[in-house]
């Protein structure tokens, strides 16, 4: 297969010219075009015949301006012959809708998948999807990686001294439990308590936490509503600070008011997974830029990409957890 | 085949309840929600078991918002054992996306028909696409309407002394001729002229509209900017005063500021495929909602659709125009 | 649609039997032949053109025996004109196979549901998925019932002073609230420890049982190796019995003999969404024949499903359990 | 991907000769037999295994056999385990059903496209398409190019003073301005007016063509008709002679008897896209056999085809028409 | 569904009046279009809104002609949005190509059957196909009918004292072997010799022919050499006369002047599953459109096709043949 | 294409351990999984990424297991961006459900063909299909490798005087005649008669056996109940000894019994497609592992695979055969 060649979707240009540069490829131009009755076009401005060609694009808001932009991308790029299209979607935001919970309701998360792979997708490379199962959503192979490993070499490098690894709910608490295991400290959960139809609270808090540090795990934060509601069960049960930490760090609504002066937060974590927001300039933002571009560089010579993530699988490492692990 | 059930997203819910109240069907609702990452989800609210279910939704601005809702029906409804599903979509913006004119072009029109179809709906229809092989975009039977008897009974109420239909381009100037063939007036049509690269200006009119009164026809109106322009030429030419019409009102940008003051305008009129704007009262906005209902009862009886339109099909009346009839 | 015909492979004939005597219709024939060469093959003794079909057969062991018989009958049915060919498998063991938590793994869940479509299946309807985005595996539309309602009608006739359903681990927990607030009694779950790579165990019990008779709730039951485990954990608790309760009661290896004589517990009950194990005559075996029954004749009917569930559905009810709800 | 394989249908074996002559390729073998039912048979005589396959057959009279025969080479390429099968079709005739302009017709375009990706063709490459949405009807990649340039170069070598170009009709007039532009010449049109509901007659030309020589240009000639009676029409309004030129040449009927002797014509030009017509030695055709090799060389290579028309894409001259540029 | 609508290629107009008149339904017209450039284009002029269309079309030479004819018309039903499409083909020719038997060879018989379910054809009615395998080479529903009730009528009206049942090959002698059981006769079989690559004669025949009267039967007549080989070798050894009877009768070529003034020919007896040729009266042709018809009726009214045959279908009858049955 | 990985299922481990082998390259490990309730699960224990990946299972019985074993290996493959899989199915048992010879009947031949096509296979190498029309069920190209030269060359070895081909039925005849000619010995077969409905037994023998010693061919054994039919007509009609061969020796119910002791069998010849029954130490054994690593190694480089077979193409040697060839 003929060389590289990656385009960038509106969404994320950041993200896109960090994974070129550690790839030292050049990041090629597309020329979108938004016509007067709001339609969108996608232009190509590099040779894709017979290339192996990458798309970046996260799912992030305007959503579904992202998606049509990414559909669209590749629409171009399957009618000018390319090789291979991946879509390098580093935030699957329509994973969330991945059941029928009610009658007659939409899986957004099935849809949009079944929506690249008729535009013409061969594969997709995607980070941290809400829940393990919208893999197989896809019809085409998908790459899963995570940010685990570089959200647990950020704390490695801390005085982790009675700190404790606490994950909201119980739907992330396996995960949790893998970065304690990284870490070396035990884990903890919210419980949450339903109190009517449409409100569902945190309750409690299961697992020691009482005079430790919380390195509070999710992963992903948007108006940080049960975050900040953690944090008070957190106080209540003699948790001293807490540490914030997620994959995708969308941040909106009051999300920054609320986390950014709150007095047990010590820090607040993400990746670069989503474009960080403005006026925070105090948000600690790792990449991942590197972990797509060596995802990418291993995909184009045939190389395992799983292998990239051996000392972050939690089966290889010895058992550390308290009660999850 | 069980009952018609109609249901319609954010769009144009005008229109739906006009067709609903045409057809004597409720309106049946969709609950649509917004997630804090921007995600969509459709609930419909009504059973759509083996039902023969109409979804309602021109694609109009925000264009991808109303595509994603529209797509997402259709998964909903298709998840819900529907026994047909019809999207109807009186405007069908991405038409205008119809040709590679471009190396590495993206071709929204035949893409979008693809995601229709990918997502599950059955039959389209649809009212004067920008080409007509667009129609043949989809896989899927499209009943392909036309509003041109409606515009020609609106002006067949006028006096019509000394009237000419005059098309903006060539390429509208078939459907001018149809029109002018209704209502027994000539045609005349702008022919355009490239300054340079990127920029194309009406240079004259073809057929002769001195001393006569025009009634521009074109499919759609956005900005105006070259209706407008065709004004210009009119009155260099002698063309006393103007009417315009046109199916796809959208009167976007400064639409409305350029035609509602403009002093060879006598009256604007187009049908409600798309909202109308606000704060334009003297808009004169023609419903096709009958010519829909009617052609979704027909439909749904299995009754010829085409036969609606035999009136307006220039094929079957006397010829009438000069230059291109 | 024409009238209804039901067939039966050979997992359950027993549960085929008992939904037609619901339905009131008689089951039809199926001549499976099996060659010498431990070949297949299907043919149905009953006319299916344009008739409604449903195929009744839970994908129990011989699992793949089952599998490639439904997916044989599917295609006779589809080879003789069946106007619409529905699969009922009360129980889908492969939804158990439902990501790809391991490098080069297959996704059976997916895999299967794939099949059963390019066999050409039109529809599914099955019972308590292990996971609820199963559903999304499946690209025609899936009835998914649930047998809570059944569960609880039976516990709601006995004395339930002190009673606590407790869910083996926290996958399992919303269900099992739901079961508790149908019964109006609390909840607790086990809480599972990782020994070492391979070894889970069942390490202690969050929520209140002491003193109190446990009604334990589990989707499925296999080797029944679990729920002993969790037995010992709720016995050192101070919980003083437990009644066993699941869905799919497969009991295969030793779990009758782990299950039968224990001290702890009064009674098991399951549904018959597979054959129930001979040799057990205390055994409780609830029937959901009626309520695939009632779903088959409301799907024909063109009537709603999910309503069937509205008193089971926990969304409508008050909030009642303590820790998950 | 492994060499280059071209095989040829028997429609044109001279420009497929001429085309590996061009590719420094040898001409594979086809081994076409009808079988006396009238059925036929395609063996193809070269290995096919991990090839870049090339099947040569411009859709000409008598179209039915000759696009059974590319259907019937495409399977057995497929079959026979090729890499990529590209069919370079030079003239895809049913191109001009593109669209349903009345009720319960056949749209022959796409059901064709369809039919050829079905029988699993990859990549099309083709010239001079009737209208440019049948590009978008293809579900594969299409190569679609010009002759354009090869006709601008023939009447460049001549004297062009005074000359014009022009079209038979509006909808060739775009093609017919970049003509024009690139012989640095105005340009005419055709307008045609309906006589009654079957019969249309060209009724004037609109652009000044007294005392000029005219370059008509069409894409295709069938009959010579229509170019017969502009040249009544140019005869009238002052055009001193006339050259015609056209892509597709397939001088069907009475138009060799037509165009041969008239008094207009000083030559007629064409291209090889089809074999021409035998018994007029003095019709000069140019060869487009050098741009289906350039193209399959650099489609081979990986390499852009787009660039091959930089010259010839009008968008990058400068304006030169008068009427329609 | 709706009542039935039948359209006729020009195939075979005559059996689809017959077989209209049978269902007591009219024929339906179709405009067939063959334009300059050698396309055809098909207009169904009667409604197929929900409707149940059957396209009669036996694929006789011209082969391509007449099977282009049939995809259009499919194109045509479904852009109609007819409910449901089945191609009544009494004789599907390409069958004959039904194996891969050397390198890199077309297998029509499959191609086709993909071609005709990608033009939109929903099921098949066809007669006596070459072998029975191509009925899964459909992958819709297939209706698969035998003439062999109708010839074997023929001749149970006659004297059948020392007749014989004879098959010109083994491959054959399946069928005849069930005539021979309806008869109440024996069967003998020709059996092959080759004397080169491409050279096989009928060497001699297995059977008792001596002074019986034979009654050859094959499935398909074309140019009838190997008829005639075969009367050669019945006459060697002793038969004393033979009458012919076949399923399609195509009489191609040479197939009249063999046959007609042969002297060992008594009668030769055909089915109308193609046109009968001209200038033969003495052909003796019995009309399957009471067979058609009745499959069409049974299939529109739901019920059984295959109970048709069941006083045909060999083995519900008592064993008859001395060699093969 | 990147290297070749072979896989094998465990339907024959020694076949694949010994193509690995003739190809030099390491037989890769799949982990199968059987989970409680009998699902399987394949885990594929080397890198596929861009690989040339055969996976190897003949579908012997227990069959229904290989086959989903086959299944989810081809899945876990795709799942792993293989670039090609290959299923290499020596043995490709459904075949023999090729027909619909009765109403309502699945035809396993083409469900299973399409269900390795809906798990992702992109070609299959198998050997000797019970009917070559087989090949036509697979929209994947298929190698059909044949055996005939491997067991020719077995009989070239010995002494052939007076020896004699004999096929157990019609059927199998032509395979029986190619043999014949490879060894330069007459043939003949079998004649089967129908008792009963069901009951079918060989009634003579076509061709002359007396005195002669036969070579029994036939494509599979399994119990051998019809093999011991033919060598009891063939001692009738004064045949001296009989030799037996097949491509598939199942040998499964009482064939060993039945074959082993008996007086008129010298030996019994087969291949290894499947594994060899156990205890039966003459039983002889041929090897087709160099043939399938021979057409790995060729589809892998690109070579032609049928110029292995140019030698037993029949239709290359000279005629040779009495009464069939």
């Amino acid at each position: 297969m003929r060389e590289i060649v990656v385009f960038s979707g509106s969404a994320h240009r950041g993200l896109a010219t960090a994974i070129c540069e550690d790839l030292d490829v050049e990041l090629s131009s597309v020329e979108m075009t938004r016509f007067s009755n709001d339609c969108l076009q996608a232009q190509l401005q590099t040779n894709c015949r017979q290339r192996d060609v990458y798309l970046v694009q996260p799912l992030c808001p305007p959503t579904q301006e992202h998606l049509m932009e990414l559909l669209l991308m590749i629409d171009a790029a399957r009618g000018a012959s390319a090789e291979r299209i991946s879509a390098v979607i580093p935030y699957y935001s329509y994973a969330r809708s991945d059941k029928k919970d009610a009658s007659r309701l939409s899986v957004g998360g099935r849809l949009v998948a079944d929506m690249l792979v008729a535009a013409g997708v061969d594969r997709v490379l995607t980070m941290t999807l809400h829940a393990p199962q919208v893999h197989a959503f896809f019809s085409v192979p998908v790459d899963h990686l995570t940010a685990l490993g570089v959200l647990a070499d950020h704390f490695l490098g801390q005085d982790l001294t009675d700190a404790v690894v606490v994950s909201p709910d119980f739907g992330n608490a396996k995960t949790a439990g893998q970065l304690a295991r990284l870490l070396g400290v035990p884990v903890a959960a919210g419980s949450k308590k339903r109190l009517g139809d449409d409100q569902v609270v945190i309750d409690t808090i299961v697992g020691d936490v009482e005079g430790r540090r919380a390195i509070v795990l999710d992963d992903e934060i948007a108006t940080g509503g049960s975050i900040v509601e953690l944090l008070d069960r957190l106080a209540e049960q003699g948790c001293t600070e807490a540490a914030i930490a997620c994959t995708h760090g969308l941040f909106v609504g009051k999300a920054i008011e609320r986390l950014r002066g709150h007095p047990m937060v010590t820090e607040v974590v993400t990746t670069d997974t989503v474009p960080p927001p403005s006026g925070w300039p105090e948000l600690r933002v790792l990449s991942v830029s590197g972990l797509f571009a060596q995802a990418i560089a291993r995909s184009h010579a045939g190389e395992s990409v799983s292998s990239m993530f051996d000392g972050v699988d939690p089966s290889l490492g010895p058992p550390q957890g308290r009660l999850f692990s």
